[in-house]
């Protein structure tokens, strides 16, 4: 696997993007987002989704330059319409219409509907962080797990996500599918042709399987069994029925669905940290939280606690050095889509690596 | 085990509570939460834990007449200190102060800190969604679960609520632990001299064990493995970080120490549907979202598909109609206590019952 800049992967994407139809500043936060996701290691979020959004894009089931608009407002809260938009663009700028909200009244909430997949939760959360602000974010997808009982797929992986700023230089990041295992580990597995742990997924006939081809025709089930379930009610409500998108197995799939729009549902609360407290204040308390946690006593073979976020931070920071890493499948569909939109392929390697 | 009527439970534990130092009207609050917990089956949030609050009182470590007081206010957001006061009857008042500020500005927010353990959080969500409102709950509480890792209790089983209003006669009502079994499931199995399943904690030492006696010693683990941990990180984040009160491990045991304050700390948002969308639509699109989900396809074996919050919902109307069952450990206290306390005893049994 080849390790490319971060700079030449945002130009690489941001050009595509445009020539795609999306305007010249919205390309710039929709490669931001991208490149951010494989930065901190979230390849499945990352450039290896760019092929199925300018796809999507080209079969007009994405507004490549749609505004984003408000249905509703009041005080400190936006129910906000996409217009089919790129989500990473919509939900940035639904982000940035919540700040000055949140540092007026301490705390802003928007929905958004129409939207689309719109990659890893973390990067909002993280961007709001930088600016010292908490950002609890949720949204709707994909059907993919069924409510306990059933083998229907009805919620997607219903995330749920938070960062909190710190002063060790990364935010403690909280970002976790509701799902006992992400969909993407179960393809792993099938690729490889290896049986998947039991308890992950059932098959098309509700029965628990090890197989991954059958687990994929079937349902993936929720984390934590029933608490999973319920976490994922919440997320669908906040995020689906709270948004007016479409809810549970009425979301479209990215890519099983060339037919029509996804109607994913977003939604965001944001809250300034000074309002409660002061901030240097709040910055010592979680620099003595976080040390209280990673010093405090360890089982038996570990080496090291990490709180929530260290990891890809570590990741992140390594990427950023090195360079990312990028599949063979994901370069290659770059290079076509330069051929196939006329831009110029730019992506040259920053060093050759092996990724475990 | 016998029946009690809701009033007659109510008006007992107001009279205890009265007896002890906290004012008529706060007594009334205090004793709603106890017994709506009885009602709705969480026996262990209810007037078992009756007992624990007076002997606090008693012993000076909770002030039953403590003002609520603001810290902070900004908008729409309140930093809250309880001042050690019963943390049902604080928090309680802490939500009714958020109601008109969410009509206001669409959503508002709270942290309680030197609180109390305040009961279950789906009493707060229920009171919100009566009103029409989706309020989402966090608590810090007494250390049980230790950091992924780790083996040093740190955080409490941190749970995490909302209940959002449906036209079904109930609300869908999130209610979770981040603990992959509540301690209560131990204790029972310590009482019954039974071995507890593998994963549910850690002995002393920090290793696996299915002895209930060492894992009451140990760590509960958290529920699906990191995913838990960091859950449980954005609870303590929220509700202990910014709030002020104790983090982790700080945080006071209601039965061990009876030597200082718990000082356990809230996180409480309340969001205004109708700054969302029109209240009819949303209970439309809410019972639509219920239809769907109980009418997808069952696995084998599974004769309903349920709701979150439905089954307590039907508990509740069972103890309405036929009586709270009250065990006897649990009746015999409240006899001591109102001899103690010179109140007159006055449960009496609506009927005999069995339960299993």
């Amino acid at each position: 696997m080849g390790r490319y800049s971060k700079q030449s992967l945002e130009i690489q994407v941001q050009q595509l993007a445009q020539a795609a139809g999306v305007p010249a500043a919205d390309a710039v936060i929709f490669a931001s987002s991208l490149v951010d996701a494989d930065l901190h290691g979230v390849s499945t979020h990352g450039v290896s989704r760019l092929s199925i959004y300018l796809r999507r894009i080209q079969e007009r089931l994405i507004d490549p330059a749609a505004p984003l608009t408000v249905d509703r407002e009041r005080g400190s809260v936006l129910a906000l319409n996409a217009g089919n938009g790129l989500g990473q663009v919509q939900a940035r700028k639904a982000l940035d219409r919540l700040i000055p909200l949140a540092r007026q009244n301490g705390v802003a909430a928007a929905t958004i509907r129409n939207s689309q997949h719109f990659g890893a939760l973390s990067w909002y959360c993280n961007a709001a962080a930088e600016q010292g602000l908490v950002l609890l974010a949720m949204t709707n997808c994909e059907p993919a797990m069924s409510p306990a009982g059933g083998y229907e797929p009805f919620f997607g992986t219903n995330p749920i996500a938070a960062s909190f700023p710190t002063r060790r230089g990364f935010p403690v990041k909280i970002d976790l599918a509701t799902s006992i295992v992400a969909r993407g580990n179960i393809i792993a597995a099938q690729k490889k042709n290896q049986p998947i742990p039991e308890g992950w997924a059932l098959d098309p006939e509700g029965e628990p399987t090890t197989d991954p081809q059958a687990a994929l025709l079937g349902t993936v089930l929720t984390m934590a069994g029933h608490k999973g379930y319920a976490l994922a009610m919440m997320v669908e409500l906040f995020s689906g029925v709270l948004s007016g998108s479409a809810v549970g197995s009425n979301v479209g799939s990215m890519y099983k669905h060339l037919d029509r729009a996804q109607n994913v549902g977003h939604f965001f609360c944001l809250f300034d940290i000074t309002a409660l407290l002061e901030y240097d204040e709040y910055l010592e308390r979680m620099d003595e939280t976080i040390h209280r946690i990673k010093s405090s006593r360890k089982r038996n073979g570990v080496e090291e606690i990490l709180v929530p976020g260290e990891r890809s931070a570590r990741v992140a920071a390594q990427n950023l050095a090195q360079g990312i890493p990028l599949s063979p499948d994901t370069l290659s569909e770059l290079e076509q889509w330069c051929r196939r939109l006329k831009v110029e392929f730019n992506c040259h390697e920053v060093a050759a690596c092996t990724i475990s």
